[in-house]
């Protein structure tokens, strides 16, 4: 089975990054391509970042059939684009967040979510309504600074980080961390050994819920929410869509 | 007070309608200017449109500083882009969906919503509960088919639109109606008088909320949600954005 | 149009000020009467003073259409007798307490209520269920003096209630403050320059929300929960409520 | 012990009815007396009529200590002026809504409330809510008449309210039923012979949970909401409240 | 009336605590009988606990009615097999956890429930939400010991508990305290003169309601959640439930 | 990887169906091994059968580390002893009714569970809330027979099944079907064919993300819900759990 993850920031060494952790945890008949968006922000930290990537997901997105993927995982922790690529695609898509928060489910009665930066929480908070689970959310531990202060300075962010966890645990009786950001990618282990409870990558958990699904063969039910977007005009990204799948 | 009200999709003659509800509730000293987006989807159906809608509604929200507005209106129901305008403008922004539903809850116990297309009801659900108000919610009430086709056959949407309506008030105990597309604009007091409860338009409830905001002089907090976006490469939108304040 | 603002105790000083406030907001064209009550508490701190509190607010409502009034506004955080008001006029009826809390919803994620003594935790805390606003409260912080301690003692008290906002917006995300007692009428201002986040006074809430409930023309809905009270014996208070508009 | 019952309004006959249902269920050390408020409306259908009813309740409340008795029971389902009376009361308090609700838990998963008119919808759901109940609660199912009627039409509004009952149990699952008002009181087992599920008469439950509390000695906490009220002027209510327990 | 009482772990001493306690407030006209189960283990402070506790409840529950007795109370702040219990049985089964949390939302507008060990937080929250009660808990406060250990130092431990409970009723404005754990049965006045606020022994609690309940008469409804389980077989257990009234 | 499905009942024809469907769906390199409950019922219907269940699941549960397994996949739909489990043991445990939920989480906006019989609505209600869910699950349909009716009738209750299952998808706007009985474990295919929606086996969800858990390496959080029991005195039980690993 082919599996594209996209990338939805443009910053390629955040990709590589997460093709490697995406490698080290597929199954050897598996095939992993990961892809940074063409377009759209180097870093995504807020509502507006959002707002462009999901653009360049889509883009990504509406090549896949074509490009011969069985399944598309969108790897940004916001899952940005995420219902309009359930839409688009007739291929299974799943996200990074709603992936580490589902996995999270089955090894805990509650999850943190430990993220940056702050001002991210209203955005997280309703991502935790919209799958559904805050009542198994203990709570979500945030360190003020932005996505590309993290790539910067990884040590001293990592310990702040790790110090938020620890009060999650202890402070909100979290029994599961799950990493919000595709950035923390590949910490999971470092992590899990710091603080003596699961931490969940959501990079891993999308490859290993897709990897199920396509064994299983469901699909995206097509019935309701997600019923395939109807042609129309579309100004200015007309051309950006066309060598896609027809819509 | 000059007010910009945006129509997220082009399409021009849905603009001129919003337009001329507008200035017909607004106050004599209230300046309204409504203008279509210049790029994205020519209808609002579904997530994937939404998406498009964004951009568009992102760069007109961009330019109205400089275009010495005060207050910014986003003129489809579903709020395109609403998050991500009230981080990135420092004038206040206010949304039809949301102006409608916290206005119906002043004249009612509990509201329903009526829009199309059916595929809708998710959408609209997250809408509801984002905005904290599941529990004014009596029901969403949604006629099958596209925003294009009630533009197309308005006087048989509009007769199975009313069959909902009065199925919300008789079977789900609706007490006030709020009309969910802005391509409704303008039918309110015809339902009302066949529904006999209020019926709420959002373009007039947002003016209206829009001239209290600015009579009062409060502005959106920045102090945590709505934070102004890090400037940051921002690849094949930074042209669409540079003539804008910059941020 | 003509506003009729009902103090809901008995307090002269107090109504004195909620008027200089209405007045400093309200249109040009808007007229503004402020009454106090005539029977009831000389001030408002728990379920007890609210239930005589809403017989002199009742009398005042009754007369209202007789009077020549277009709306009234009940300037108690509490929103005393709201219901049973909406009910008996045919006019629109605003209470603060909800005025203030829905548009503090259009300015940020997050509110908090300060207010004061702590024992009426319980009651905003139902008020603010009863508006199915919970998901959008962050936190009730109180101060724990009485409203009258409040008038004999303001500098000291309005130094605990900043301390209290300061916690909110640093301890529980809260984005908006809103004064959560008419006594506090007039210090937004001087609390939005302390906070540095939006700060709501109920009292000029409820003018712009009427102004633009007025404008519009809706009305409260009589189809189910607010039909007009029958006509029946009211033992003890035929008298009080006979030179009102007949129920 | 000594249980005081009060009838919220001014009906003398449903005083008797009430009092008769009560006096078959209560223990042989049980001494029952039931009053009807002196002053109120006729009957209780909205909250307006909740409004005036609170006070002639809070009346009869205090002077309840002083008439020797150990608990007062306020025998409406709307529970008019339970909270005002839990603060002023040294004593304990129930309210037969609140009663029927609890005890209906014990019996079964789910209950629904049976009642009238069915403009008290909205009242009756923030009931349910205000004690936390919503989650056990089927549904509130209602016939449109007055309680007046009922009291007029006994046997047809019985004919409509069992097929409302039935119903409840058919569509809605309920397992309990609940009487949702003190004019129905006497009519539970009629109910359950032709219902099958256990019906709930509010008026005993409350005997037999007032029973309980004060064999077991417990009383309202004071610690926070239920607080005494501060002495202070009450405007054309003093005179009304003189001669009672001095606050 | 004949009220058998079950202690689901198998330890005499805590039976015969309970017997005390519950004797110390019955009514004179009721008869008490206290059994410790005969299978399961010594204490239960887990789900695992709880699993193995259950069979011996059900055995003593389905020998209850055989005994002569009108109702059976679980003496378990779990209410471990109570679901069971109803279903299996035609007479009133009470729970000691359900009872406490009942009877405290009618002293106060929220409780507290103090317990042991910390482990055991999701099992009680799920509890409170099983009842549907999660509005009017404040807290769940646990002192990290096992019940086998506040047997043998319950002056300490009772120390502790007694440390929770102050910062439940400071920190979470919990106004009602519920000992959570049979363990606890007798505590309630010491407690109650050292918090001052009501706090309820569910064993206490459990015998009133259940006094109540068999006063007026209403049993368990059988129309759909607790229908009589079909005999069917049941490997390894036949032998143990064959004396028990026929299923 | 090797995993062990407990069937919680004892029936070795269900159990014999599940292991054929495991395996069907199962990886290469994953080796299934499938046993039947040694002690409890026949078939699981109810609270009472579950908590019988619970029993023999632990039994099998206590065996299978020392018997080289790597994970336990509990193969009933109400997850009977999965939280104990989950304390007990120290390898991944996952219960057919939490993964299959999960999983249809992934491919559509909301799903419905279809099972039998009908006295089991409470039963799956508090299940779906206890995973806290119930924003995601659009109704609970059910058939009224027994689990042993659909073993003697397969070809009649599947048509009520069917139907049921449309009714979900056309009057409670369900997007994917969750077969919610180990009983109907290989029928999602033809389900899926009928209803055009993805249909999800608890069964083949269960293996999936079992494999996914294992090749990921989480293990169970034992911080705090799911912490190992304390050894302690299991009176009439010592027996069956002692060849287990010692707790």
């Amino acid at each position: 089975m082919r599996i594209k993850i996209i990338n939805p920031n443009t910053s390629i060494e955040m990709s590589k990054n997460i093709d490697l952790i995406a490698k080290m945890y597929k199954r050897k008949d598996t095939e992993i391509v990961t892809v940074s968006s063409q377009i759209g922000p180097s870093s995504i930290d807020c509502y507006y970042d959002q707002a462009f990537a999901s653009i360049g997901v889509l883009k990504e997105v509406s090549k896949s059939v074509n490009e011969g993927f069985h399944g598309v995982i969108i790897a940004c922790f916001d899952d940005p684009a995420l219902q309009a690529s359930l839409e688009y695609c007739d291929i299974p898509v799943v996200g990074i967040g709603e992936a580490a928060m589902h996995l999270a489910c089955l090894v805990g009665a509650k999850f943190s979510v430990l993220s940056m930066p702050k001002s991210s929480l209203n955005s997280i908070q309703e991502q935790v309504r919209r799958y559904g689970l805050e009542q198994r959310c203990a709570s979500i531990r945030l360190v003020d600074v932005s996505v590309s202060e993290l790539e910067n300075n990884k040590q001293s962010v990592k310990k702040e980080l790790l110090k938020e966890g620890s009060k999650a645990i202890k402070e909100d009786n979290a029994e599961v961390i799950v990493l919000g950001c595709a950035g923390l990618a590949g910490m999971d282990k470092e992590f899990q050994n710091a603080l003596h409870v699961p931490v969940i990558d959501g990079v891993v958990a999308a490859v290993k819920l897709m990897e199920g699904i396509l064994d299983y063969g469901i699909k995206t039910s097509k019935v309701l929410t997600y019923r395939k977007p109807a042609a129309k005009p579309l100004k200015g990204f007309d051309k950006l869509m066309e060598d896609s799948v027809s819509v």
